[in-house]
């Protein structure tokens, strides 16, 4: 089973690497870009498990190792493999 | 208008931090993680235009800034703002 997680700053959290972007975009012609944020994307390939087992262990490593949830927020999305 | 463009390396390239992740996962208990892969989330905020006008930008933006398309691919979704 395979996974994506999203792991991305909180709204009020200021985000360097983001600004960056856009000030680089703005600076190779691209007019109209208000706002970048960068998070992670995360894929993970799961061993076989239900869907319900998968969503728990997925939950717990974002909280755990994957996500810092002082100033990260995550979401996670399964495909069936 | 929002979009999300998603930076991943290409399945060929190595991925030492995504190991890493997973090794992590492993000693954190978690078992049956077969692999893990890190990519990168962009949220983009752009200025209105239509979404035929905003894919021509974003695919220009990550060919020319967000990707690179020698070791990455990339793939990108509009969210109506």
């Amino acid at each position: 089973m395979k996974a994506n997680v999203y792991v991305t700053l909180k709204e009020e959290v200021l985000d360097p690497q983001g600004e960056a972007v856009r000030r680089a975009l703005d600076s190779l012609g691209f007019a109209g870009v208000k706002k970048v944020r960068v998070g992670k994307l995360i894929e993970i390939d799961l061993d076989g498990s239900t869907s319900k087992d998968a969503e728990t262990k997925l939950r717990a490593m974002c909280e755990k190792l994957l996500a810092n949830p002082i100033v990260e927020d995550f979401d996670f999305e399964l495909e069936a493999s």
